[in-house]
């Protein structure tokens, strides 16, 4: 390894690290001499990147909020042009829900991340302003798919999104056992059916 | 303080102190130590209660667990008799929800439990069990509306359920602040008017 080693490199190395141990052994195991001994830096070398846990944190969950817009891109990529409102809020959802194990990863860094910014005024802002992003990002959708005819008038386009976004407690249910893949893909489909009128 | 103290009352004591710290202070803040010294009881007598954090996070959680069966007893009480199948899914749902102090206490005792749970299998066990119990109590009651013709026919109960529990999703945008409580009672009643329909 050379002397001068990539900065943006290697918080990335370690954010990797991070995302990896909360994956496989949980929140409370991210520590961070467990991250650094992860990432194989001394806790010095990790403490020069980030000075303290909350910090690691919100930088890693920066990190997997870029996967999962990236992924969301490589999806639209492959649907119609232009896609049909409908498609494209499915894909928004169904990758913030732990369906598949990239997905996962970042469903639980999600949950630690929220868990920890109810107590944490700085993580509560960084999580609230991100999260409020994503919501009127969604709401924007919805406006113009209301303004298309894609969804039937009348609609509210601010109660439409939140009961969409409320639907991410099926992540909690995925995650227990309790509700299996596939239903969660038909209940998604069952509300955005509801939503939109059938697929015609 | 007599020196035969009831058991299962210092355990009562014991999981409302560990909820209280993780309400105020956070789930990574409720170590046996602090718990002890919430509680006012040595770590030793602690751990003659608790052998491990996750056992005394199962019982806390147990503890939660009644205390929502009895706020939605106290709700169900209030209804009119026999209640309509729409209030009683609306009273169980809202009151999962951090809608007042006491169910965010328990809501957020929740949170950080399923986190925990993921990635400990005995906890992972008791929680879904819970969780399993839930979703067949909420199966039930959609079903007899659905006979009932309460809820218009061709509706398929196991979906329908998932998205009613799907709603919990809104603890968290509740929690961080993007979806404000009113917004959040909106967002569940226009959940329930297009199960129910309108009501009449």
């Amino acid at each position: 390894m050379p002397k001068q080693v990539d900065h943006h490199e290697r918080r990335e190395a370690i954010a990797g690290a991070l995302w990896r141990i909360v994956d496989q052994q949980g929140w409370a195991r991210a520590t961070m001499r467990e991250v650094a001994r992860e990432a194989g830096v001394s806790l010095g070398q990790l403490q020069h990147y980030f000075s303290s846990r909350a910090e690691m944190l919100a930088f890693a969950m920066e990190y997997a909020s870029q996967q999962t817009r990236a992924r969301v891109e490589r999806g639209l990529a492959e649907l119609d042009h232009p896609p049909h409102p409908r498609d494209v809020l499915r894909l928004v959802l169904t990758e913030m829900l732990p369906l598949r194990p990239e997905a996962r990863a970042t469903s639980r860094m999600n949950a630690a991340y929220v868990l920890e910014a109810m107590h944490d005024p700085a993580l509560k802002r960084q999580v609230g302003t991100g999260l409020r992003d994503g919501r009127s990002m969604v709401e924007r959708l919805i406006r113009q798919a209301l303004d298309e005819g894609h969804i039937p008038p009348g609609r509210d386009p601010g109660v439409e999104t939140d009961l969409l976004l409320a639907l991410t407690g099926l992540a909690t249910l995925l995650e227990l056992d309790v509700v299996e893949p596939q239903a969660a893909l038909r209940a998604v489909d069952q509300h955005l059916d509801r939503l939109f009128g059938p697929p015609s």
